[in-house]
């Protein structure tokens, strides 16, 4: 059903592989000799700085506890029947000081010293300095969570607002989301878009797409019965009514800038959609799809600010007009007010997404690209629409001067109108061009039928066009074509009828923060606001948010990982196949699967293709009728969500009173569907904090009854070195490595989420259209499709995983999961007497994060979760995931990077806040003005003229010793009203004399 | 007089030079055609970027000055006779996203992967990642000032107090300095002192001391005119009792570790001071020089925690006895209270210093090296003394095991008891050794009688072991090594008369941020509490606080320019050599000189290289007699303090009403000591702001009278291409490049001090015994002697100020400096109608910089500089230059890069302070108790529960709009108790239990 196109887009740089084919080998660390180990020692294992807690703190958190050793705790914790027997079979670790000289090996076999003129939704970029620093090696920038606390990530969340503006501005829509996570997947959430709005089953998609887009696109509809149809835009009809909508590209991926406004009045006329892939530079020129008439647009923005990274991660963009945002899939920043009436940000429209409306959500979106959506606003913030415009047209002359070359050459080009790339009919010798690509070291688009295509970037320069030039073999140099016939050239669009008309980035924003000194200052006001892993801890349950090393983050800006683009051919990119291939091996072994996909660039990705190649399975086998997921109802809200988008019934389980899940129910449930199911999703340990009893149990039931076991991953930081999902019966998991693998969550994403699989879902994986991966190459593979853009997903992050495995070592891993449980289960003593824990396992211990109950609160006191979350901001915290698995409760997930003395504070802080609800409770607050229901005190009401408060500023801002004003964090704004965001849903930049009524 | 080492001191590396002896090409940038640089221009300026007011606002600025253009405004300020006639000859500018590939190309040609272990005060380090990304590439570490406003500079202070802590520790001494240049200067420094303690002119230097060492003590000795005598330390005689002390290092240079207990009593009986120049790791096991007796030790930290950098920047320490203290060179950090009476840092002891005490100073030390100190406290703190030990351990026993391999392999040890530095003698061929040497990309330091040193360092692997024993034709690894005789080889010293037995690093500092997320979290805390560049414009007067760009700033963390050993063979280090090289040509134009030297790394430094110049200069022509230095009073404290240095008498040249240089008092001293007259000293633009008109008399005047011209170069901010001191007759300048020329501040350096001359002074400039520079090889060279460790200084800072000039280009810089010009000025305007403007030039205009009188104050309302300076704080701003070169006055430098909007924040917070004073002198507020005299107000007493203040705190706190809650940056402190730390003198890190108090 999929079409392989590996074979239509071969790249050109086949001369290279000669240089390097010979098979580069790794430097493989030493084993010592025990003597020599004994008097010249190994440096410090690195574990020792990864891990929080010392020995002596551990043997105080294990007397506490009652049991003499970490062991015994894990005997106690984990059930015996799953207990990994062995230890893992790793590399021994490697320290901290010799990892980046084995990185730097790999690194060296990435041939970053081609060009790459690919093109294909990929561009070069300079990024400026100033942004890679202060921004994506900043961990004050890379470390924070998702922005659900908005009174403490106010910072990200104006950036992201600039971002959203940006899109808006260039693509002349009404609404833009916060990212997407790639232009591929951006194009297949566009075609469900339609579909959801008007429930016809047919689509159409333009041929001239981006390859990629389109195989996504085909794979993610097949899944929920929506048909593609690949035509000519000419061809296209309409007029019976049954196309939910079109997809088309602009310019489109040949290079080609075209008028398409019958289309579009076609298409409303019937009452479809259109929506375009589209290119945020070109559009600096050319009109916009909104100025058009379409409905949505979406495509990359990495070519603004972020750099090819192999594939990834970068942000994607999209946007919709306004009657469809209800529709749109992703994060949305808002404007709403804070309880000081102070204009202020947030996340809106939460309604939509997946925590909230699970399989009935407008996708299973999770993780967004924030970080990298961070940097292309603030790429957007320094230029400017001036800088931009002469980006844009700087590249767009560069493209007429090569034009003009080949032309003189005496090629053909194969469209007159076009922005930046060009598409190329060659009239001598394809392999001429070959050796002189090579000898210049430069990568083309090479096509199936020998035209050739060049898509110029921003670096572009003079020596690189006349490097072109000579490839096409014109013997004149750019500045002598400029010389003869420059002034006819300069800025053809602008004088066509695409000319754009319209401004973009007007608001101040754009403006203000345009030398470096006024960035910088910018940047670091925007850092200064967020709470992030730099200040404090931050237990969110199920999100395992722990130490980011500086070491781990060190190569993905080193231009070896950073300039590679994703479709190179695979001998410019052997430092990423061995690193690839290395993790590949080490992930097998940590999770007891046999084969790892890197292609799903988030956790629900990850999901949504571990279904989809259990569908595939399943289908290969016969079983087309298996459509049933059962899935527990305290399960994670992707869970359902993906289930849905790989067009699968969900059918809830019960969980019982202690939590785990209610067997009887799905023993029946099992069996009443048994002809149907294709399978179940389950999390382990359990969402709930508990390692159940029985999983394998519950794996022998539904694999008995002919379905599929998927465990998701997002709990693995409880098991590695200690159980495996590959031994207790799952066939598929996702992981989650910004969550286990020290992926930093970037506020908001990056994540990554590769699949293991079982040997026999192997010949499902996803393949790809453009550098298939080895499995998809076997001989029995029957690929479910492509999941995204690039190959290997966000390649570029896979570096960090890779580190922290080789640095920790299977000793490291092991304790670093047996310190999570203790650190969970140490919090949780400390607080159980102030709190009810909601559920425990056997011996009632937790796993590595547990959930207290609010519950009881709100009758007593007036109090729920929230306000206890907020409350914690006072004390300098970020709040534990809130009302999740269960509505109004915290659910406290602290990590082995916290030591004793921060889990110290955190408990410390939760029990000051229990004896103010019980102050409450007691009559000695009342229940509407306290410390609480005011929570968060911000800087400025806690330093104002007034305080009219019945408790002292001091209660409101240092209840405790540790909350001290030269070190605390504090919430800048008030608690944000989100009832007001959402009745005045605004999602772009506010004017600034709007703010006047803000100010003091 | 000075004896020329470098033929004993040969370095390995011979065959390195045949491989890249071929004139290495630097790409330069094309020169555009016309048409192409129309319709496909370069990438924008940098100096679009650096520079801080847009075209508008600079139109805005020039109307307010009443001036048509920026042209009109520099004919106004800068005298016409000096003006520069053409633009400056320089390549032209490079853009931002080019430079680094310039760079890069650079760094490719330094050979890191060669292994140095050369030793001779330089050690290979593991930095720990985390300290390179969160302060070495942090701006918020890197761009502070000097903290002498240490309300808002906590931070760094308590990170130089652990700095001084560990050096006290390791040492064993009472008292520790907060780092000085390098450990030769430190050794000079050393001799200084024990010659002003007891007058005594000769001094006893071992002959086994670090060679660079020696000489630049020969150098400063023989200027002051102390007599030094190279002796074997068993020879020396103190009875004579005209020894004013002895140096020696210990482990010295050739590795060897010795009792030295019957020196230090025999000087002590006989009144002589003992300093020894040490190593902090071997410190680690052996005794220190403290428990052994000494009264100061010294020597280079660059080992814990800062990479090789081609020679620096490094911090050098110098610790004392308890008794000498106030003889003690440089910074030194103290413990004082606040004004609240709590425990807070700050610069203690500063009326040693040169600012305050100018020619009777205890050094000419300005630039300490702030930001290195503080990367090696980190080092300690990340460590503590555990991982110290372990590293030690570590070191000396692979070091035992080469040097039993060494033995094995026939070659005999010239010393037995040793640390890490072995010294051999070989009884096989050499020429196998350097072979197999080269083979291995090993540099050794080869002595003169063929003898070989190696020095191992806590890098070393195992298969650096082996690859050493290699080279030594032992034929054992060392593992095999190990298993044969291991256990007797563990830890020789510890078992030795030398181990030490003292405790080390025990404060809890040193305990409690082993982990990463601690130490991150650490950083952080103290950072935040620093205001930086990153937050508000720094107008310090004289210092130039202008943009440290991140592509300037990038460089010096990769690997090709940090991990090169000073004194390698110099065929692996081309990319600096062609660098330097480039950077010399370049700085030449912009100065008018004909050569630069880049040892001085300080601008103190600069001076007194500059003078010694001189002097020789003088010498050579007979003119002994010529000592005489001509200095106004209005001048930085380091002249004096430089000129002593020199053995030079200072005779102060008195400054007229209009702060100009008079006249007539400088004709008259000129003439008077016309016979003696060797040098004046200038600053130009003047110390107090303005172009003084007679520059080019005042040179002529002096060289008619036989005297030679010295420009410090502290003012170039305001000449760049608009004027030269090479042109209006000066014959030397040192340029502060970490004013002008980019390098960060660094809280209180790095600074880098080369300095040019005229061709008449060339060959008196410094050499160097190791690696000597290009001028000194000179037939006709006449060296002045050594001025510091490196050859070139601290090298690796200099791509930063390459890569301001390149990207700058010739217009941008003359730019920059009118634009620095026009900056002042319009301070000037806005202010002069509430201040008094105490010094202008021709047509009331000022330079790049101008002061503000408050001396009126006192007397109408008790306010005095430092008032408004605290109060400043509470505006988010850091005080301008305070009390110099004026008492009482404010001297206020914008630099270029502070747009408009900012230097308006900054005025209009001015002026409001104003209106306060106004307020105090209408009686409107209480003379003691007003916010001037109690600022600054931290945020502990603005939120506090109490407020008894007669004025409100929004007026305390957020005087001003833009002073807001969410971004401004505040003192952490109250106003600092400088008697009361005088009183109560503690300079290192108080106990915890002492804070008790201090808390809330």
């Amino acid at each position: 059903m999929i079409r392989l196109q590996s074979s239509r887009h071969r790249l050109m740089g086949i001369l290279a592989c000669q240089n390097t084919s010979r098979r580069a080998k790794l430097v493989t660390t030493h084993r010592y000799s025990s003597v020599l180990s004994t008097i010249f020692p190994k440096h410090e294992e690195f574990s020792k700085r990864h891990i929080g807690p010392s020995k002596e703190q551990q043997q105080k958190m294990l007397e506490r506890l009652g049991v003499k050793s970490l062991d015994e705790l894990m005997d106690k914790t984990i059930p015996a029947d799953i207990r990994l027997s062995k230890d893992l079979d790793l590399e021994e670790s490697v320290c901290e000081n010799e990892i980046l000289g084995r990185l730097h090996q790999l690194a060296k076999q990435n041939r970053c010293e081609w060009r790459s003129y690919i093109g294909m939704g990929y561009y070069n970029c300079s990024v400026p300095p100033t942004i890679v620093r202060n921004m994506l090696e900043n961990p004050g920038w890379s470390t924070p969570y998702t922005p659900y606390q908005p009174e403490m990530a106010q910072g990200r969340l104006e950036s992201l607002l600039n971002y959203q503006t940006m899109v808006v501005d260039m693509t002349g829509l009404d609404i833009a989301n916060a990212s997407l996570l790639d232009e591929a997947t951006a194009a297949a959430e566009a075609v469900s878009l339609c579909f959801r709005h008007n429930k016809r089953i047919k689509f159409y998609v333009d041929e001239k797409i981006n390859p990629q887009a389109l195989e996504v696109v085909r794979t993610r509809a097949a899944l929920i019965g929506v048909e593609i149809f690949v035509e000519k835009i000419e061809r296209m009809d309409f007029s019976c009514r049954d196309f939910s909508g079109v997809l088309i590209q602009y310019p489109n991926t040949e290079g080609k800038v075209f008028d398409f406004g019958d289309l579009i009045e076609q298409a409303h006329t019937h009452g479809s959609l259109v929506a375009c892939s589209t290119d945020l530079l070109a559009l600096a020129l050319i009109k916009s799809p909104g100025e058009l008439g379409c409905d949505v647009a979406l495509g990359s923005s990495q070519r603004f600010g972020v750099p090819l990274n192999y594939g990834g991660p970068h942000a994607a963009f999209f946007a919709v007009k306004n009657e469809l945002k209800r529709l749109m899939p992703g994060r949305v920043v808002g404007v709403t007010r804070d309880s000081h009436g102070k204009k202020v940000y947030r996340l809106a429209l939460q309604t939509r997404e997946q925590h909230i409306r699970r399989a009935k959500a407008t996708s299973n979106i999770c993780t967004a690209q924030a970080l990298l959506a961070n940097m292309s606003a603030m790429f957007a913030v320094y230029h400017g629409a001036e800088g931009i415009r002469h980006l844009a047209n700087r590249v767009h002359n560069a493209a007429l001067l090569l034009a003009e070359g080949v032309r003189q050459a005496g090629h053909y080009l194969v469209h007159s109108d076009f922005f930046d790339t060009v598409m190329i009919h060659l009239t001598s010798g394809i392999h001429d061009i070959y050796r002189r690509s090579g000898e210049k070291m430069i990568n083309l688009r090479i096509y199936n039928d020998g035209k050739i295509g060049v898509a110029l970037d921003e670096t572009v320069t003079e020596k690189d066009l006349d490097d072109l030039l000579y490839v096409f073999g014109c013997e004149k140099t750019s500045a002598e074509l400029a010389e003869e016939i420059g002034g006819k050239l300069d800025g053809k669009l602008s004088e066509s009828a695409f000319r754009r008309r319209t401004d973009f980035l007007t608001h101040p924003v754009f403006e203000r923060y345009r030398t470096e000194t006024n960035l910088v200052r910018y940047m670091k006001r925007l850092e200064n606001k967020d709470v992030s892993l730099v200040h404090s801890m931050m237990p969110l349950g199920s999100c395992t948010m722990k130490l980011n090393a500086t070491s781990q983050m060190e190569p993905i800006s080193w231009r070896e990982f950073a300039n590679i683009h994703p479709y190179v051919p695979i001998d410019q990119a052997r430092g990423y196949q061995l690193l690839i291939k290395e993790l590949e091996r080490d992930l097998c072994e940590i999770t007891g699967y046999d084969s790892i996909c890197f292609q799903p660039n988030s956790g629900a990705q990850g999901e949504f293709t571990g279904l989809a190649a259990i569908r595939a399975y399943l289908k290969s086998r016969g079983e087309h009728q298996r459509t049933v997921c059962l899935i527990p109802t305290s399960a994670h809200g992707t869970n359902p969500a993906s289930a849905q988008m790989c067009g699968m019934r969900v059918v809830p389980v019960k969980v019982d009173a202690s939590g785990s899940i209610d067997m009887d129910n799905l023993r029946t449930l099992a069996h009443k569907y048994s002809d149907n199911l294709a399978a179940i999703m389950l999390t382990y340990p359990s969402t709930n904090g508990v390692f159940e009893d029985g999983i394998q149990e519950t794996c022998d039931l539904i694999h008995r009854l002919g379905g599929q076991v998927y465990v998701d991953g997002a709990n693995m930081n409880a098991q590695v070195g200690l159980c495996r999902p590959g031994d207790y019966g799952s066939d598929v998991s996702h992981l989650n490595l910004h969550k286990t693998f020290c992926i930093p969550h970037g506020g908001g994403g990056p994540g990554m989420g590769p699949i293991g699989v079982k040997k026999h879902l192997v010949p499902f994986l996803p393949t790809h259209p453009v550098v298939p991966p080895p499995e998809s190459m076997m001989s029995n593979a029957k690929p479910l499709g492509v999941v995204s853009a690039a190959p290997w997903g966000s390649a570029c992050i896979l570096p960090i995983s890779w580190a922290y495995v080789k640095m920790m070592g299977a000793q490291g891993l092991m304790e670093a999961s047996k310190i999570a449980i203790l650190n969970a289960n140490y919090m949780a003593q400390r607080l159980k007497d102030h709190y009810k824990v909601v559920y425990t396992g056997q011996n009632g211990l937790n796993a590595h994060e547990f959930i207290i109950d609010a519950r009881n609160f709100k009758a007593t006191a007036n109090i729920e979760a929230a306000d206890i979350a907020k409350r914690l901001q006072d004390y300098g915290f970020h709040a534990p995931t809130m009302s999740w698995p269960v509505t109004n409760t915290l659910m406290l997930e602290p990590t082995e990077s916290e030591d004793m003395e921060e889990l110290d504070r955190y408990c410390d802080s939760l029990i000051a806040i229990r004896k103010e609800i019980q102050d409450i409770e007691d009559g000695k607050f009342d229940k509407e003005v306290n410390p609480l229901k005011m929570a968060p005190h911000t800087l400025q009401s806690i330093s104002a003229d007034e305080w009219s408060r019945p408790y002292s500023r001091t209660q409101a801002a240092y209840p405790l010793p540790h909350v001290q004003p030269d070190i605390k964090i504090w919430p800048t704004v008030g608690r944000i009203d989100d009832v007001y965001g959402d009745q005045n849903l605004v999602c772009t930049c506010p004017p600034m004399d709007s703010y006047v009524d803000d100010e003091q």
